[in-house]
């Protein structure tokens, strides 16, 4: 069996407590993640819908879930097969802030878990391009979400 | 009485549909109001509380309500009077997803309204430094926050 390196990088955000209200910082142009900004946006996933798959040629996304409950799956076909692939799964919170790496030539998609609406923000490296983007369904790559 | 210019500058958010969860743009390296990219950070503030007053000298805020509702307060010191100054003011709730330019050399502040907690972002396009900040007290410029 193949071993499967890490597609992601994980990162906690340091949080600066203030009784008015918590800060927490995203990302600065100083951070070793840090790979240019091209612009922020920020989506939104309902309760057990699924986003997926999408793979960016050239976009290295920095993703914070704002609010609820996200599950992150990422995908890579195995050598020498065309249909097979190994996979990798994390959970993000808006409870434990972290802030999500996926580099560019990883395909990946996401599920609203536990919560009505999550939100989520990438910082993304570069400007979104329809070029650079590869959208597949959800049947693409067969994967058990329910599990 | 001395006319006083805008202090800020508010546009609206692209806002892209999706069933599954709608996905809305914060800012772009393209757009009109991008003055490049230091960091970006989150901050709450509570029901009540008021976060108050901040003058940067060199940073530009771009500010995004993302979850609740905020009172931002601006100010400024009328000509020739040193105690006397005028002020804007505008309520942004996460409901009319806006985009919020406060360039530097403008006191202000804000309070969380109606919610337990707000979420606010700022894309600033410098690093925070300590030096490039200047911290006053609420008492420091009287303003009526309960108006």
């Amino acid at each position: 069996m193949v071993k499967l390196e890490k597609l992601y990088k994980i990162k906690d955000l340091d949080i600066i407590k203030n009784k008015k209200g918590n800060l927490f910082k995203g990302l600065s142009s100083s951070d070793l993640n840090y790979q240019g900004f091209g612009e922020i946006y920020f989506t939104s996933v309902n309760l057990n819908s699924i986003k997926a798959w999408k793979f960016h040629k050239k976009m290295t996304l920095n993703l914070i879930v704002l609010y609820g409950m996200v599950r992150f799956v990422f995908a890579k076909k195995l050598p020498g097969n065309q249909n097979e692939y190994l996979f990798n799964s994390i959970y993000l919170t808006h409870k434990n802030k972290q802030i999500l790496t996926i580099p560019p030539k990883v395909w990946f998609g996401f599920k609203g878990v536990r919560y009505k609406n999550s939100l989520i923000t990438n910082v993304a490296n570069i400007k979104h391009k329809d070029i650079e983007v590869v959208k597949k369904s959800l049947k693409y790559i067969k994967f058990d979400w329910s599990k």
